[in-house]
């Protein structure tokens, strides 16, 4: 067996080969393996955290990370910044006709790797396979289980005027790793994804304060459309300084060859967070501590904005307005 | 707005136009309403199931459902077979380019009508778009938390010689319904999908005993590859009785018409459960004061053997060999 068939999708023999070959040989836990309909976890001494993602990522493998690793940290990240630690996942597989098990392999073996390495665990899953021309190799769906440690309003709802918006890194490494990596563009360059897990840094920051305002991973629309979405109807407004923005160069070169502004670009391991600007500095130099936070800035903040607007202040001492981004600039980005 | 775009998958403004114009309006709840990157549900008191399904069945829309109906269905029962009462449900749709948003709608709709009828509630969501031809116009992932109300071991190790094997009704409606409308087909018949939420059905066999060894909605695969699983490595085998067996005259038709054994034919309403013998008649009777299974029978009991086979015993007297499932007899069925 060296292709996916049809036949792994039926629910019978070559399903459970699949199952054991493949899921079962890097999967193993004792909960997965109870192997009934449901994974059964312990009690959770706390409230519950529960989100879910598919990934649709072309292609498959990129500088960086491969869809099996975006899966596990995607989700794990949703779960960081709604202030609980990840526990469980699911997982659901939905296979292209024709698709190699060997690439299968290697992405279901960085998936395991992941979540390790991210300290949660695939307790249930699910493969379907579709006709060939019905997918593209391979789609994949989470779900994660977390408890909630640390309570806040994740509605962004308590965000005033003068509070800081911080975020962990160089925005867009991500967006333009999968842009150059296409193959109807092929660019070479040095940038990989920034694909990682943050929870460790979300405990680093929820260490310092608990009066976090708002958090939340920037993927797709970038942190543009984040921050149009929590100003709206609120009467707050936000300015951005371009200059306190931090970008690698060759994503920087990349944008202006193409017109793609990084502040609308998806990222799978930058988050931004929003406190009052009495905690900023401290919340910043804690990030800073942490290896997934080291190009951590302060890169503006919020105002009382009748018109709710995104300002950015560029770097030529103009300003900007950004809106929620309109047209999908890279399709199938995670 | 009448089909979806690759837009309305970039996180941006179209993205945040259908979520609010398709997916808030039929899924409104307090918790699905904080829009944060995971849903937060109350403390559950009590060990918890996680589960998770993709369907990627076809056509969308058939006979006794729908695509969403049956997204909530599967979900819910294999919560439910797993002792859990089904509370909370995750959604990802992967959506084709050129979907027509009428039909996502009708879809979405249904998913909700259903979830209210079985009391679960859509916590949190995703939805990506992928191009043209590289999808089948829609799929759903859902995944399900429960909280466990009736430990039983649902691995099926308990299993002895003498239990009896019980199912709630006709085998086969599900599958066939689906072969009969694919287009290739189109039989015109009077069957339809089983497919159906039985929570409460499970209840009803929980409250008359907690020792049930083995429980399962019987979905891909059939009846068959269920009970070749759980006597794998047991020394056990299984005498089924094709008399007893409930088949609906049409679906017997359709099945000898096409080569096709029922009890390898998928559902989305029925179960299996097995327990002692001595148990089985108050089981049987709860069983068929429910709608759910006013057609339950008990089909066949547990044996000692060492051939580890499942046996029918066949209207003409003879006795057959059922193994598992070896081909995908009828693709996309769920």
């Amino acid at each position: 067996m060296d292709i996916i068939t049809l036949s792994h999708g039926s629910g019978g023999k070559s399903t459970h080969d699949l199952i054991k070959k493949i899921f079962y040989k890097y999967f193993h836990n004792e909960i997965l393996l109870q192997q009934g309909d449901s994974g059964i976890v312990d009690k959770l001494n706390g409230k519950i955290a529960i989100t879910t993602d598919s990934y649709v990522i072309k292609p498959l493998f990129f500088q960086g990370g491969d869809i099996g690793k975006l899966s596990i940290c995607g989700t794990v990240n949703d779960l960081a910044v709604s202030g609980a630690r990840p526990l469980y996942i699911s997982v659901g597989f939905i296979i292209e006709e024709g698709m190699k098990i060997s690439e299968l392999e290697r992405i279901v073996e960085s998936m395991a790797k992941t979540a390790e390495s991210c300290n949660v665990k695939i307790v249930t899953g699910d493969s379907k396979v579709v006709e060939r021309g019905k997918g593209d190799k391979l789609y994949i769906n989470t779900a994660g289980v977390g408890i909630v440690e640390n309570s806040f309003d994740i509605s962004g709802r308590s965000i005033n005027e003068g509070d800081k918006i911080i975020v962990n890194g160089t925005l867009g490494d991500h967006g333009i790793t999968i842009l150059c990596e296409r193959e109807e563009l092929n660019f070479k360059t040095q940038i990989e994804s920034d694909c990682n897990a943050l929870y460790p840094l979300v405990q680093d920051i929820l260490s310092v304060t608990k009066k976090v305002k708002f958090m939340r991973d920037i993927t797709r629309g970038g942190l543009a459309t984040i921050l149009n979405e929590i100003i709206k109807e609120r009467k707050l407004g936000v300015v951005l300084k371009e200059n306190s923005i931090p970008v690698n160069d060759e994503v920087n070169v990349v944008c202006e060859m193409l017109g793609f502004n990084p502040l609308f670009i998806a990222n799978e391991g930058k988050l931004v967070v929003v406190v009052s600007k009495e905690e900023a500095h401290d919340v910043l130099r804690i990030m800073r501590s942490n290896p997934l936070g080291k190009n951590a800035a302060i890169i503006g903040e919020v105002i009382q904005d009748n018109a709710e607007k995104v300002y950015l202040n560029t770097k030529i001492h103009g300003t900007r307005i950004l809106g929620m981004l309109e047209d999908d600039l890279i399709p199938r980005i995670c």
